[in-house]
């Protein structure tokens, strides 16, 4: 199939990654993490985040997610985020039926939620008749192509010691946020107050795999547990460790998310050209939101495929990837703009 | 690592099966299985069983069990099966976390439960008080490496109807089943009477990916909200779907239970030769259980490596994969018959 | 302890519920709801309703409505409901703990949801990711003192209709709506469209105990299992019973709501006569809320305990139940007029 | 309803409880525990076991074994019981359902279990495949009508120290496990190695109510929320207080229980004197089992209603009363002579 925005996990793997598949597959190797890969692949993240976190691979991002929330909270507590949050909106009630938790949601700006709503959200501190609060959790990036700046993540860390929760990051795209904000990994994670992370892979150029990147190792405690009931624990796990380590090697993770929030800048500076067609969001990492008259969306997604994120608005989200290339950005907009000439 | 005993999912991945994933590496592909190789390994599948099942990916066994048996039952039932069935002592508490329900177990006999057993277990029908029966759940092939015959899943199938009850069948090692029983799949689960089969292809050569299989589609109803919110949905489905379909093609799975279960006689017959040691179980797919003398268990696992599965009377198990070699059995016959020589 | 405004259920045992418990108890009853008071005051229920209606007993309000809600909902579903819905604020994570789902909130305009809000949470409908929404409940009389109308709780209904989902009604206060609209039960539940009532009898002169009401019998089709499973089932029925019989003969539950709601009218009265002092909402049943100086509050809760509903804007919600006295009301008045005179 | 042999729930209340109910509904009191009557029935308690004991009430049996078997486990745990125990057979799946938890039974010998045979079960500790053993869960009196002495308490206890699990018990039936070993609670509870205990109120004369009580204090650091979660939060606690306090003052629980103990006593030893009837287990509290020809049972339950416990083997239970009488048990006795002498 043709090249699309249509989402990060439309592409493939990267072959940097698929080469480490292939050279994973020699032999035999202990299950369930016992095997060197992973070993590796932990030791490249505890490189990055310092020798004492904690650090595990789980299938998917929705299950990353879970299973940090769940080493956070206890069913009667509840877990402050944006109305947008993929935990809130994208993850079918996973977080509610796995953990029992309510969501407490705050209507977000720019994808971002700010420390003074969270506060307004810590109520009824100790009344057992009320969800009791316990973890923020914020998405780097986020689900509007934007980025918490260090300060700002800082700042709901203040605010999470204040009222005594933890702060979780949904990282699903960390290394686009890293490549927008030009920082190290631990500088706006656990340098900035986060306590566990869900650290993406497959958005990245990976087949499958995330990390859950605990910076308090005693709150990983329980996770083995956690995570083989949680039916998250791959047995030949080496397969997902490979690819962690190929993604942490050679600079991989920065290539690739320097590449797609590039492209991601490029259509952002095309669709900016185009009148009629408005850019809504800031393009902080690799995704563009823009609204592009209702009437060529069709056609436009004839040229490459991408999904109405807001219908009312005809508000589009354009996702770039690792294997998006130049031509497919100008394409695009030269698509787009024929179409509006009509 | 060296070829070991230890389990079939110490054994890395086919290479016809990472082909596949090469191959299915170009370019874009819908995500989360509207793609066209998750339609092609559904044909693939439908080929099998029939037209009007339903099939879907999961990431695995504990996913693909705890799925299938989510969508037969509610959280005030139960599920009768073995004492030693995986989804009672190997997938943690996700049964009882996810479903709700109760596991009643039986005490096996060669890996098996039988009609009178399970009957027993169908106790005060319709009584509130009581977890009501719902499942009966067979391994095939079962945790001791033996194998139910057609004529015993349909005896099963019989008591499960009578009771209401449905027939579900944990099939991680089904293609050693089906090779051991010298039948088609479809003889010995739609056509005996299961109702939803989890169908391994992790420990048939497989990087990850089980399929669950719903032989009544009206069962599957909910599935697509069910597998999601269980955390099992991935977004990348092709990579699930593309090891699927080449494990179906050009008789791979038939090939790779072949051989594994060709080791597993050969490795019977050579332990029988073997004074002091005792196979325990019959030999009718990729398992071998013996009681090996615990003096020479440490020295021999160096040889190859194995687990002991039954401490109290140092019964080991033996796994063999695709990719166990003539060789490697005659060295661990030749290295065990040395060791108990001494 | 002397009389409050501080809640309903600080009043006790009305006299003829309390006699009513000491006539049952009488000799042997079969225990688990098979006792001839079960009996007895399900068909006053029926006589209420109609014949066709089934009813359940429970212990309190969160497990009436828990109990409903599971009865319409699975795990993926959404249920749709006013941000200061009891199930949402005060029932800690019940219903997310024990049903899986996630709840929708709609800001609630005078303690009410409306058609239009309702129409814009029923999003993305039958996408796997997102949370299914299922259910629309709304309290009657709500949390705030009003009543909905039965043409609008018919509005509510036909989005329901429309969009396939469920209209729950937590009536925990549901004899005070009734008086509060001069309107038959039926009127303004089963007739205007409600699927499932939580009837409520503690707040309204009971000891303990809540009903649900199934207008549609095929959605109480596994109710017992569900009920005792979560711990809902009292083994003495007979003892819960006899206090809905007693409440349901003679016209006690409107004597008594009608007793309570002219109290909060007289309260309102009272309070509109006061400067300073603001009633905030509509006094449609038993409650009064009003914003008092946050001077006086201390002083005057000593004359009449009460809470602080909305400490921002120091709004007190004050509840008359079937004991509050004119006296009662005229002495918190007069006492309020002296702290703000001083 | 003529007095039975039903259930000791069958019965009624106690006058002196029904007295205490009248006394305690005058004026107002705070709800949900915040009222003089539940800290006097605290007092009692902590008079019986220590004044640093944690004790809270809640509706009924099951939602008190299932709060404080919450307070001790995680989801992946295991909870070893006898395979009769009340959570495992007669709580329908509140356990699974609300712990997540799997029950890890032990057949049952005269209702108890035995040290060896739980050692026997704590398998696999630290391996993340399988649940992992916390509780130890006995009933006492047991479900067989038997009474485990302090010294089987106490090996209990020590196996649950070695192996680092908790000691749980369902006292349903406490106070006649108390009568029947002739001990202060606290001497086969606390003092015996017990960490948390159910205490029944609902079968020795109360209307409704059962106690939680911590013996260590620590465990019940959440139980507010746990308790109000699940649903077992009465407003109106005064009114579960209340009979709490009359069941501990002038000896009312010890006279109950004294009386009902001895009715099953004088049953025991009326139906030794028949031939063709064989009491099957030791009567140490207020239950009788006995196998009672089939032919004669249903005209025997016609005198007084009787559960078959057993069909198989046609064993009755016959449960005592405070309120059974002497001529109810020479009556049943005497009815059943007349019928084997036909």
């Amino acid at each position: 199939m043709k090249r699309t925005f249509a989402s990060d996990n439309y592409s493939g793997v990267h072959p940097e990654v698929m080469e480490a598949l292939q050279k994973a597959n020699q032999g035999h190797a202990p299950a369930y993490g016992a095997d060197e890969f992973t070993a590796k692949a932990s030791a490249k993240f505890k490189s990055l985040f310092g020798n004492d976190v904690e650090v595990f691979f789980a299938y998917n991002g929705t299950g990353a997610n879970v299973l940090g929330l769940s080493s956070l909270t206890r069913s009667f507590n509840s877990i402050i985020c944006s109305d947008l949050a993929h935990i809130n909106v994208d993850e079918s009630t996973a977080p509610e039926k796995f953990l029992g938790c309510k969501l407490i949601t705050i209507t977000q700006r720019q994808g971002k939620i700010y420390p003074e709503d969270v506060e307004a959200r810590v109520q009824r501190v100790d009344d057992q008749h009320h969800p009791q609060a316990k973890v923020i959790s914020i998405s780097q990036s986020t689900e509007y192509g934007t980025v918490y700046t260090v300060d700002e993540v800082k700042a709901l860390s203040a605010v999470a010691r204040k009222h005594r929760l933890y702060l979780h990051m949904d990282g699903s795209r960390i290394s686009n946020a890293a490549v927008g904000l030009n920082q190290e990994f631990r500088t706006f994670t656990r340098d900035a107050g986060v306590d566990v992370l869900s650290f993406g892979g497959t958005k990245n150029g990976m087949m499958f795999g995330e990390a859950i990147v605990f910076f308090n190792p005693a709150l990983a405690e329980s996770f083995l547990f956690i995570r083989k009931q949680s039916m998250q624990l791959h047995s030949k796990m080496r397969f997902i460790a490979a690819q962690f380590d190929a993604l942490l090697s050679n600079d991989l993770w920065k290539r690739n998310a320097e590449h797609s929030n590039r492209m991601a800048k490029m259509l952002e500076a095309q669709l900016n050209q185009i009148s009629g067609v408005t850019v809504t969001q800031p393009v902080n990492a690799n995704g563009v939101f823009a609204i592009i008259p209702p009437a060529v969306v069709s056609a436009l997604q004839q040229e490459a495929f991408f999904y109405v994120w807001n219908e009312k608005i005809s508000e589009a989200r354009l996702m770039c990837s690792f294997d998006t290339t130049e031509e497919d950005v100008m394409n695009f907009a030269a698509r787009l703009k024929k179409l509006l000439a009509r």
